[in-house]
């Protein structure tokens, strides 16, 4: 069995994060019997500042032929967010219909929690985000520049398969783990949009009477998951609503250093993509004191999508073993002051 | 001088913190040696069950004569919320042009953050956030219902008015302050609306060159209000990003119960409207122990913008004082026994 798998480091921090995670993925292989082909693809910021574009013009197809992609992080701060993330991460999780992201939330045991009474082992979710329409659309305009009547709209759009696709996902898992479910929107506000979500969301759940069902909106939610984040099993929002959860989720389970993420092609026909939740983080990029654990957890989610899931499991165990450990090396973001690169290598002598 | 207040009570809990309050507005005229009328409506969900609609049709001919509305909660657990909030919050907030809405965040002395490290004194910022379009527009469709084509849209309109408006307002409120403005947009993600809303901060901060603009999209602006709340002066944000940031800004400043809003017509041709960020908590209502604190700095906020900043500075000064003494009653979300008069009558003393 060989895998083909592509690497986007983009970016800042992201280079370095995919660069040290490189040979856990030769590892793994070595580990799971499997062959592992990489290629690694320099687009992004620099690549802009270069020729005008974040990538080939050819990207998508490119990347098409691969099993999935690792994806470091996207952004520069010479250059506006808008140009770099949509010249990059946001065409391909659209391209490729990437249309479930998946993101735990995870406590993990050695981890100080930002919220008193909060240990290790007690917060253990996952977002499912809708993760190619919604608030994302392309879709809006701007008129009369400079004129009084000035005006700019934005408008979001929920397909029914778009919507159904994340929140079938999203029961799934539920059903797969404490069968609780918690769907974020914000219907009291948004009368067509979010309504029709929780429509969905309605109809959809009657396929899954052993799933519990809770409703939350989306301030609520926010406020839940600082006042009681171990509550939850698996929430579902909308591409923004997820984005926003999702962050909420990676800080009060210690640090946005830790949190994976999956983009899910759900159809299988092209590839999904693993990355970290982090950004470029251009305040500490280039002094190799990233955390790589979140790309460490998304190479474990990416395997476990490709069907390794032993390797995928021992992955993630040599992280909550390495946390775990008081002795072991730690990132500043986590309170220590190792490396990268030493954070990898431990994880690599736990594997 | 003879003010003329509207109260407008609404459901649940919101019944319970306007009844409580009321002996305060006498004594606030009293002390302040002005007249005050206030009249009440017992509009809101009651009315909506038994006649069908939460308002009268003269509803905001009603409330166009006053000096200004002091609301209490607005929800029913049997009807669902875009019936009960777009039938009576809302139309309010745009039928009078209240197009500011501000929203203090204070970790007072003597009350406990569920964050770790922060003592009372460490959190004090104002969340500027547009009250009357972007996401909250009534804008969008739904077509092709029960379709695998089925499709929702819901737009977000920012107009030059509404934004200048209320980034006007965010950039004065920072230069009374200390000087910094946090803009808070999704301009990687939402190239028109957020993009525009970005232009007029760019454009208007060219005024207040006294005052430093830090610029955080949502995802980011959620996460750093629980990891470096301490660090936050005035935040300015649309609609939905205003709505979602002052809950997290509640919660980590203690409890839903302590923070106040003011929903503001600035040329000042309509009534402002003053109310708790709290709902109307179905789950605690009848039970007389509601925090009326909200409530009561709400009311602080109502004199302050009639002129009255006395009177106003009395009543915050009276919930600093009572939140510091270990002694005084607390209601259940502070960790005390106290019900909502109990605590309203301690207030009193304290004035
Ligand atoms: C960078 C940005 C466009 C992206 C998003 O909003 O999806 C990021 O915040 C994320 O969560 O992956
Ligand atoms: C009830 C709801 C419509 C309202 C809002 O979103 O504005 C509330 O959450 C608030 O913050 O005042």
């Amino acid at each position: 069995m060989t895998y083909i798998i592509s690497l986007l480091p983009g970016d800042g921090i992201g280079v370095e994060v995919i660069e040290a995670t490189r040979p856990l993925l030769d590892d793994a292989a070595h580990a799971g019997g499997f062959e592992l082909e990489t290629t690694r693809y320099d687009w992004g910021s620099e690549r802009y500042l270069e020729s005008g574009s974040m990538m080939p013009d050819d990207a998508i197809e490119t990347l098409e032929t691969y099993d999935a992609i690792l994806l470091g992080a996207v952004g520069h701060p010479d250059i506006p967010d808008h140009v770099t993330l949509r010249g990059m991460m946001l065409p391909i999780r659209k391209a490729f219909d990437q249309q479930v992201c998946k993101r735990p939330s995870v406590l993990f045991d050695g981890v100080e929690s930002p919220l008193r009474g909060y240990d290790g082992g007690d917060i253990d979710f996952v977002v499912y985000r809708e993760n190619t329409e919604g608030e994302y659309a392309d879709a809006g305009g701007h008129e009369h520049r400079g004129y009084p009547h000035e005006v700019a709209v934005q408008t979001a759009v929920y397909t029914r398969q778009g919507t159904e696709t994340i929140v079938r996902a999203a029961f799934e898992a539920a059903r797969s783990r404490e069968g609780r479910l918690t769907n974020v929107t914000k219907s009291n506000a948004q009368a067509h949009g979010m309504v029709f979500w929780d429509e969905i969301v309605e109809e959809v759940s009657s396929d899954y009477p052993d799933v519990t069902v809770e409703r939350l909106l989306v301030d609520a939610a926010s406020m839940d998951l600082v006042r009681r984040p171990d509550e939850f099993d698996v929430l579902v929002a909308s591409n923004l609503f997820g984005d926003i959860l999702t962050d909420i989720g990676a800080i009060v389970s210690g640090s946005m250093g830790m949190a994976p993420s999956a983009n899910i092609n759900v159809e299988g026909h092209s590839p999904s993509m693993f990355e970290p939740v982090h950004g470029s983080a251009p305040d500490i990029a280039g002094r190799g004191i990233a955390n790589p654990l979140a790309t460490v957890l998304s190479v474990s989610m990416l395997f476990d999508h490709l069907g390794e899931s032993e390797v995928a499991r021992d992955i993630w165990r040599a992280v909550e073993s390495q946390l775990a450990d008081a002795d072991a090396p730690r990132t500043p973001d986590l309170g220590g002051s190792a490396t990268t690169e030493a954070v990898v290598e431990d994880i690599r002598t736990r594997l």
